[in-house]
């Protein structure tokens, strides 16, 4: 699950090193998904509720703590690809 | 050019009816671009700095002002793809 929207008392409280990355996703399962709809990657770029975005729903099924992306940046976001910063349901691109 | 960009001077002061969509973009040209690097589309959704935007930037060198996007939205942005609203910076996503 998108660790911000897992479930309560699920495995939340878990130390940040066995918190996973969210399923891959889009062209050649490069990036990685970043919320039910967004799928980034830092050589991809990022869709929005596109076609690679369709099975990023599935990792509201699962039910580890997932997190996605690298740095952390502005607004409480990860760096999703360059110059795009996401958090789960905003993204600011710069 | 993106209106919000185009230079000081240009034909900035067209009446709104004259203002032309930005050029096409995605899968089949079925998107407009957004911004240099941002292409959506209704049934497409958005692409962020992916290779579907590549050639957004071109639109920086027409004269004429361009517009993208449906109707208003949230922050002074524009109706991008169900459930995404876009200005030129940030991507609000609901």
């Amino acid at each position: 699950c998108y660790i911000q929207n897992c479930p309560r008392g699920g495995k939340r409280a878990l130390p940040d090193t066995e918190i996973r990355q969210c399923i891959p996703c889009g062209p050649g399962n490069r990036g990685h998904c970043f919320g039910p709809n967004i799928c980034c990657g830092e050589e991809l770029g990022c869709y929005v509720g596109t076609s690679e975005t369709l099975h990023c729903v599935e990792e509201n099924y699962l039910p580890s703590p997932c997190e996605a992306g690298g740095k952390a940046c502005s607004s409480g976001g990860r760096c999703a690809a360059p110059g795009v910063c996401c958090n789960d349901a905003h993204q600011t691109q710069r």
